[in-house]
């Protein structure tokens, strides 16, 4: 039937889609429909000739297996940390977060590499895709989404597109800053919310707090061994650390402000909060809101993503929505 | 000639122009080509009957005057601090700055009273409508002002119209917050630029420095009855009083961080400053935006406005543009 063949086409036809974070590279077989197919996940290479081959060899290998899946693949979608000229596909600066990438054109040797068509976009204005095409983004005409990862990234939606700005700058909300001086940033300048709340700069804290053995509280098993991370510092502070609980306090109410400081300037309907700590935000960051907005955005809707992984459904959108518009 | 009708037409064919501040209330006839023919200004009654009484006897003493001075009066643009709905000409809600100023449907007594349509809109959005109609914005895509009066105002322009975003608060500029706690705003939260940075909040520090006998040096003369102001704050500072430069110093950091909080949200092309202190501030927020700006910004212009009058200008605009648009 008509249906039967429509299911078929949006369970084969697939996106390619990469995500170039802070910490990990990852390659994804994904959908029409939005389903995570395979995949795959290695440590994001420190230099620009390690990270392009790493992505050339992850995309093959994912392209191999499409074929024994049954997925047809229309082209690669990457979503990456840094400033990013989608129409040209080209990476034009990042902060230290990644090295070695700046002014890096993307779309060139991976489409020539792969014979596929390639876009690029920065990894907040995938998460905001995402949301757009499979979140609570859905049919909203303005919203803007926040991900917390190794960094912090952004995407706003205005009138349901993607605001790029002047040159490919906006929504660059990790680097909101919300303190005259405050901790310094990877991005060179101090007080940016990523530098306060980010999944980085709790490690920060933590390991300071380690180092100074006051991170231990009883009832929390921690061996020697094993990486100091955020999770320890939230649930030291879940057990009573006051030193944990003050940290992530200053963390929450950095993100709040830096999200009011959003609400201000471009008064969005719904803010969706993802990553690693967005369920560990969402109730203080609301309780800020409460307290330091203005009257008339206080109506403003927080919520916590639904989706499993924003910037790799974000980057296979880019060429799911594409080819889809090209071929009906 | 068909060239002297249309200049004649321009001339002629005027708006009546109301900015309602922190501290006055000003009403003008502003012709087509954006001439200021006449200005009228009283301090801004604290009380919402006081302050429409005023408006509308203001409003009848101008269309008087514009009979005289030939001037055909198109309608009534009313630029007023606070949250409007510019649809429905209702102030929603403004801050302490104007008293008894929340849910003030303007356009219907005003309506009704002169018998000529009204519009009403945010000050610092008519500030941004006046650069776009006669100011260094005219025909730039993408820019943004902020008014520095005795609050701050501004307005975002995007695609060449004015952002109000969901809930008729985006581009509420004064009240980006650059501080976890910092001073206290007349919008109930804390670390707002606009209390730091405003004429009001140089004002409050200057006096501060007076009361503790700090502000006075060599060279300077102050007479103990006139008010102190951002002035004497700034002359002070000019004839070397450090105490009075480290206030200012923290003034441009926190308006510089604030606008380049700006530029990482919307990133526009240019940035223009108008009010009192525009020129004051000009030169320190470029420093701080050329050392807390990620790179891809750092070609952003800060200029200063040319305008006399931009909310006037801007709520004049309002009458003009959408005059025009049904005669022509
Ligand atoms: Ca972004
Ligand atoms: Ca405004
Ligand atoms: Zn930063
Ligand atoms: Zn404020």
């Amino acid at each position: 039937s008509f249906s039967q063949d429509i299911d078929h086409i949006l369970e084969t036809q697939s996106a390619l889609a990469v995500d170039l974070g802070g910490t990990n590279l990852r390659v994804a077989i994904i959908c029409m429909r939005g389903n995570i197919v395979k995949k795959y996940t290695q440590p994001n290479p420190k230099t620009y000739e390690a990270r392009i081959q790493l992505i050339l060899q992850m995309c093959a290998d994912a392209i191999r297996d499409a074929v024994v899946l049954n997925c047809r693949i229309l082209g690669v979608g990457i979503s990456t940390g840094g400033r990013v000229n989608p129409q040209e596909g080209v990476v034009l600066h990042s902060t230290k977060l990644i090295q070695e990438w700046s002014s890096v054109d993307l779309r060139t040797p991976i489409s020539d590499a792969l014979h596929l068509p390639v876009w690029v976009d920065n990894d907040g204005n995938c998460a905001a895709l995402a949301e757009r095409k499979f979140g609570h983004g859905k049919g909203v005409e303005n919203f803007v989404t926040i991900i917390t990862g190794t960094g912090i990234g952004g995407g706003i939606i205005q009138h349901h597109e993607l605001v790029h700005g002047s040159t490919f700058c906006a929504a660059e909300l990790g680097h909101i800053m919300v303190s005259l001086d405050g901790p310094e940033c990877m991005c060179g300048s101090r007080g940016c919310i990523e530098a306060y709340a980010s999944g980085m700069a709790l490690q920060r804290e933590a390991k300071r707090l380690h180092d100074e053995d006051l991170l231990k509280v009883e009832g929390m098993d921690m061996k020697l061994v094993e990486p100091v991370t955020a999770v320890h510092l939230i649930n030291a502070a879940r057990l009573g650390n006051s030193k944990a609980e003050a940290v992530l306090n200053t963390a929450s109410t950095a993100l709040g402000v830096g999200i009011t400081n959003i609400l201000h300037m471009v008064n969005p309907s719904l803010v969706i909060l993802s990553g690693v700590l967005a369920s560990y935000y969402q109730a203080p960051v609301q309780h800020i809101i409460s307290s330091r907005a203005l009257s008339s955005t206080q109506g403003i809707k927080i919520v916590k993503s639904d989706l499993e992984e924003p910037a790799l459904l974000g980057a296979a959108s880019m060429v799911l929505d594409y080819t889809t518009r090209r071929i009906y």
